[in-house]
C-alpha cells in the first residue's frame, strides 16, 4: 500500500516538472543556450567532427540538468487553475441553492462540500505521512508564518465550530426519518475535517516545503478553496436564516427557509431539537471566522512552497511593559468600559421591546463613538510622530510582510463597506432622530479610523526596527571615539558608557509616544473585536439600513463584511504588537 | 494663476514626503543609523566635545538628505486609501440607487459621478500643464505599457461611448421641461471627459513619472476609481434596462425602470426620443468596455510612477508571416465561418419567433463549440511541445509581465463565472433538449479552453525568447570552433556558415508548430471577441439560466462577466502575438 502510494506520488510529480531535490539550487543564467544548441547539433553529424559534437553534447547534458531544476512554472499555474475552478463552481452551486429552491437544494451543495472536505483530508494525510516524514522535505521554516494569534484564533474558532457541528448532528438526527441523511453526514464529515485541519495547520503552518512541490501546491490550493467554499456556504446559510426574523415579511425568504430546513411537515423526533437548532445558529459566525483563518494560513503556506528562507538572526527584542503607562492604562479602562456596555447592550436587546432596544443602541453607539474617536486621535498623534521621525524605511523585500499588509488592507474592506453603506442609507433618508445621527457619526468616524490605522500600521511595519539602528549607531560612535581617543581618553570612555546606558534604558520622547499609541490602539482593537465577535449586531437591531436596502441585501452585506471586520481587528492587534516592538 | 497653482502643487507634495528630483537615486543601506545618532546627540552637549558632535552632525545632515529620498511610502498609501474610499462610496451609492428608488435616485448618483469626472479632468489638465512640461518629469518610458491594441481599443470604444453620450443628450433634452437637468448635464460632462481622458491616456500611457510622484499617484488612483465607478454605474443601468424585457414580469424592475427614466407622465417633447433611447442602449456595452480599458491603463501608469526602467535593448524581432501557414489559414477560415454564422444569428434573432430563435441559437452554439474544441486541441498540442521543449524560463523580474499575467487571469474570471453558472443551471435542470445539451457542452469546453489557454500563454511569456538563445548558442559555437580550429579550419568554417544560415532561415519543427498554434489561437480569439462585442447575447436569448437564477441575478452575472470576457479575448490576442514572436 505504502509503496503504491509513493509510486503514485512520484508519477504525479514527474508529470509536471521532473523536479528533484536539486531544485533548491538556482539555475545559472549563463546556461540559456541549450535549446539552440540542441537544434544545431542535428547538423553536426559527419564523423570527422565527433569530438566537437561530444564536447557540445556534454555541455548539453550538464545544462539540461540545471534547466530542469529551474523549470517550476507548472505546479504553480496548475494549482491556481484548480483553485479558480473549485471556487467558481462552488460560487455557482451556492448561489444556485440560495436562489433556486427547486432544482438545487442544500443537499446538493452539501454533497459537493463533503467531496471537497474528503479530498482535502486525504491530501493532508498524504502530506503528513509521505512528504513531511522525509528528511529533506522541509528544510526551512518561515518564522513569520502562522503567528501565535492566528493559531490560537484557529483553535478557539475551531472548537466552537466543532460544537456547532455536534449540535447540528443532534438536530438532524431527529429529522432522519423524513429528511435526507446527507444533512447528518455533512456535520459529521465537517467535524472530522475540523480536527484534522486544525492539527495540520497548527503543526505545519510554518513549513516551506521543498519536496513534491507541485503536488503540495495543488493540495494547498485545494485546502484554500475548500475553506472558501465552506465560508461561502456558511455566509449564505446564515443570511438565509436571518431572513426568518418575523417582523420582515419578504415572501422569497420564507420559501428559502422551507427549502433549507426541510418541509414543515417533517417533524423532529426528539424534544431538544429546537434548542439545538437555536444554539447552532449562534455558533455560525465562529465557523465563518474559522474558515477565513484557515484559508489565510493555507494561502501563506502556498506562498511558502519551495521558498528558501534565510534564517534571519532574531534580534532578541524584549517586551518592556513598564516603558509605557498612559496608553495601556487608558486602553484597559476602555476595554472594561466597553465590556460593561456590551453586556448591558446584550441584556437590553434580549429583553426586546422598542424602548429597550433604543436604549441599548444608544449606549452601544455612544460607546463605539468614544472608542473610535479616541483611536483616531491617538493614531493622528502617531502619524505626526512618523512625519517628524527620521527613521529609515526598510528597503529589503519581505514576502511575509507584503502578505500581512495585503491581508490587513483586504480585511479592512469588510468594515469599510458596512460603514459606507450605512452612511449612504442614513444620509439619503435625512438622518432624522438621535439614533440615526449617532449611527452616522459612528460610521464616518469608523471610516476615518480605519484609514488612519491602516496608514499607521503599514508605515510602522516598513520602518527600520529601532534596535537595529541602535546597534548601527553604537558602531558609529565607537568609531568616532577611536578617532578622538588620543585627545582625552578618560572622558570619552565615561561618555561612551553614558550613551550606552542611557539609550538602552531610557526611551526618547518620540519612541515612548509611539509605544503608548501602539499599546492603546492594541487594546482598543481588542474591545472592537470582542463586541462583534460575541454577538453585537446593531446593524440588524437598528432598522434604517434594512428598510433602505431591503433585508436580503443588507444581510448579505453584513454577513460578508462583518467576519472580515472581525478578522481585521485580530490582525490589527498582532500587527500593532509588532509595530510596538520595533518602535 | 500659474504660480499659485505651482505653489499649491509644491506644498501638496511637500506635505507627504518633501521629495526632490534626487529620489531617483537610491538610499544606501549603510546610512541607517541617523535616527539613533540624533537621539544620542542630545546627550553630547558639553563644550569640550564639540568636535565629535560636529563630526556626527555632519554625518547626520548627509544621511538625512539620503533618507528623505528613500522615504516614499506616504503617497503610495494615501493614493490607495483614496481609491478604496471612492470605490466603496461609489459602490454604496450605485447599490442604493438601484435597490432604493425613493431616497436615492439616478440623479444623486449622477451628481456624484459628475463631481468625480470634473476632479479627474482637473487633475489631467494639471498633469499635462505642470508635471509633464518639466524636463525631468518623465525621464523614462515603459515600452511595455499601453500597447497599441489597448490604445486602439480605447479609441474605438471611446468613439462609440461619445456617440452614446450624444444620443443621451438628444434624448434627455426632450425631457428637460419635466425632468432633472442633471440628466442632460451628465452626458455633457462625460463626453468632455471622454475626449480629455482618451487624449491623456493616448499620450501619457507609457510615462514613468519622476516629479510630484505623490500627487501623480493620487491623481492616477482618482482616474482609476472614477473609471471603475462609471463602470459600476453603467453595468447597473444596463442590468436595470434589461429587466424591461416584456416577457419577464418582475414587479421590482418596473419600479426601477420608472425611477430611472422619469415618471411615465413626463412625455418627451420631440419625436426622435424613442429612436435615440433605443440607440444609446445598444452602445452601453462599449462604454462599459471603455471604462475597463481606461482603468487598466491608469493602473499600469500608477504602478509605473517613480519606476526606473532600464531601457531594454529591443531585440529587433521580425514578424515572418510566411514561416507559418496551416495555423493562419485554418484561423482565417474559422473567422470567416464565425462571421457568417454570427450575421445569420443576428438576422434570425431580430426576426423573433421561437422557431427562428432556436435555429439561431443552434447555429451559434454549434459554431462556438467547433471553435472552442479546435482551440482546446491546438492548445493541448502547444502545451505538449512546451513539455518537450527545453527552453529556459526567464528568471528576471518583470513588473509589466506580472501585471499582464494578472490582468489576463483576472479578466478570464468573467467568462469562467458565466460558464460555471451555465453548467450548474443546465445540469440541475437535467439538460433536456438538444439546445440545453449544446449549451452545456459549450460551457464545459469553454472552461477547458480558458484553463488551457491561460496555461499556454503564461508558460509562453515566461520562456526565454528564442532569438536570445540563438545568439547565445552562436557564441558558444564560435568558441568551440576556435578551440578546434587547428584541426581542419576549412571544413569548420563551412560548417559554421551552414549553421548560421540554417538556424536563422529554417525553423525547427517544434518552433514552427508553436508558431502555428499561436497564430491559430490568435485568430480564433479574434472571432470569439467579435461575436459578444458586437451584440451576440445567447445568454439572454436562451431562457434556461434566466428561469433558473431569476432575471435580475442572471443579468447582473452576465453584465459583469461578459465585458471582462471581451477584455480577456483582446488581451489574449495581444499576449499570443507576443508568444508568437518569442517562440
Amino acid at each position: 500500500m505504502k509503496t503504491v502510494a509513493q509510486q503514485m506520488f512520484r508519477t504525479c510529480d514527474k508529470l509536471f516538472t521532473r523536479k528533484t531535490l536539486n531544485d533548491v539550487q538556482e539555475a545559472h543564467p549563463s546556461n540559456i543556450e541549450t535549446a539552440a544548441q540542441m537544434d544545431n547539433i542535428q547538423h553536426l553529424t559527419s564523423p570527422s567532427h565527433l569530438s566537437i559534437v561530444e564536447d557540445v553534447r556534454e555541455g548539453v547534458h550538464h545544462v539540461e540538468a540545471v534547466m530542469e531544476r529551474a523549470h517550476h512554472g507548472g505546479g504553480w499555474l496548475l494549482s491556481g487553475i484548480i483553485c479558480i475552478n473549485i471556487l467558481i463552481l462552488g460560487c455557482a452551486l451556492v448561489s444556485g441553492s440560495a436562489f433556486n429552491s427547486v432544482a438545487i437544494t442544500a443537499v446538493h451543495r452539501q454533497i459537493f462540500v463533503i467531496v471537497l472536505l474528503l479530498l482535502t483530508m486525504l491530501w493532508m494525510l498524504f502530506y503528513t505521512v509521505f512528504t513531511f516524514r522525509k528528511d529533506q522535505a522541509v528544510l526551512f521554516k518561515d518564522s513569520h508564518a502562522g503567528p501565535v494569534w492566528l493559531r490560537a484564533g484557529l483553535l478557539l474558532f475551531g472548537l466552537l465550530s466543532f460544537l456547532m457541528d455536534i449540535f447540528k448532528i443532534a438536530t438532524y438526527v431527529g429529522y432522519l426519518h423524513c429528511d435526507s441523511a446527507v444533512k447528518v453526514a455533512f456535520p459529521v464529515v465537517q467535524a472530522v475535517f475540523l480536527l484534522i485541519q486544525t492539527y495540520f495547520l497548527w503543526i505545519h503552518a510554518k513549513d516551506c516545503v521543498q519536496l513534491h512541490t507541485n503536488f503540495t501546491r495543488c493540495g494547498l490550493t485545494l485546502t484554500l478553496s475548500t475553506n472558501l467554499v465552506v465560508w461561502m456556504a456558511a455566509v449564505t446559510e446564515e443570511s438565509i436564516h436571518q431572513t426568518e426574523i418575523p417582523d420582515l415579511n419578504v415572501s422569497v425568504s420564507h420559501k428559502m427557509y422551507r427549502a433549507s430546513y426541510g418541509d414543515k411537515k417533517c417533524k423532529c423526533s426528539h424534544s431538544a431539537c429546537g434548542t439545538f437548532k437555536e444554539a447552532f445558529y449562534y455558533l455560525y459566525p465562529f465557523n465563518i471566522e474559522y474558515s477565513l483563518f484557515a484559508a489565510a494560513m493555507a494561502y501563506v503556506m502556498w506562498k511558502n512552497v519551495g521558498r528558501l528562507v534565510e534564517d534571519h538572526s532574531h534580534h532578541n527584542v524584549k517586551f518592556h511593559p513598564k516603558d509605557v503607562c498612559l496608553g495601556p492604562l487608558t486602553g484597559i479602562l476602555l476595554v472594561v468600559a466597553g465590556l460593561v456596555t456590551f453586556i448591558v447592550y446584550e441584556i437590553y436587546i434580549l429583553k426586546e421591546g422598542e424602548e429597550k432596544t433604543n436604549k441599548a443602541l444608544l449606549i452601544h453607539f455612544i460607546m463605539n463613538i468614544v472608542i473610535v474617536s479616541m483611536m483616531s486621535l491617538s493614531t493622528i498623534i502617531g502619524c505626526i510622530i512618523y512625519r517628524l521621525d527620521h527613521r529609515e524605511h526598510v528597503s529589503e523585500k519581505n514576502p511575509t510582510r507584503s502578505l500581512d499588509v495585503g491581508l490587513l488592507v483586504g480585511a479592512s474592506m469588510g468594515q469599510f463597506i458596512i460603514s459606507y453603506f450605512t452612511i449612504v442609507a442614513v444620509v439619503a433618508t435625512g438622518a432624522r432622530g438621535y439614533l440615526n445621527a449617532l449611527n452616522l457619526s459612528w460610521a464616518i468616524l469608523t471610516v476615518l479610523q480605519l484609514g488612519l490605522q491602516n496608514y499607521f500600521i503599514i508605515e510602522g511595519l516598513h520602518r527600520e526596527p529601532f534596535h537595529v539602528m541602535q546597534e548601527a549607531a553604537l558602531h558609529t560612535n565607537a568609531h568616532a571615539f577611536q578617532e578622538h581617543a588620543e585627545m582625552n581618553p578618560v572622558v570619552e570612555r565615561n561618555k561612551s558608557i553614558y550613551i550606552l546606558t542611557s539609550s538602552s534604558h531610557k526611551l526618547s520622547l518620540k519612541r515612548r509616544v509611539l509605544k503608548e499609541v501602539c499599546a492603546f490602539l492594541l487594546l482598543a482593537n481588542i474591545i472592537l473585536w470582542i463586541m462583534p465577535a460575541f454577538g453585537a449586531r446593531p446593524q440588524f437591531d437598528h432598522s434604517i439600513e434594512i428598510q433602505f436596502y431591503k433585508f436580503t441585501m443588507w444581510a448579505a452585506i453584513v454577513n460578508i463584511g462583518l467576519p472580515f471586520g472581525i478578522f481585521y481587528r485580530m490582525h490589527s492587534v498582532a500587527s500593532l504588537f509588532e509595530v510596538y516592538l520595533i518602535s
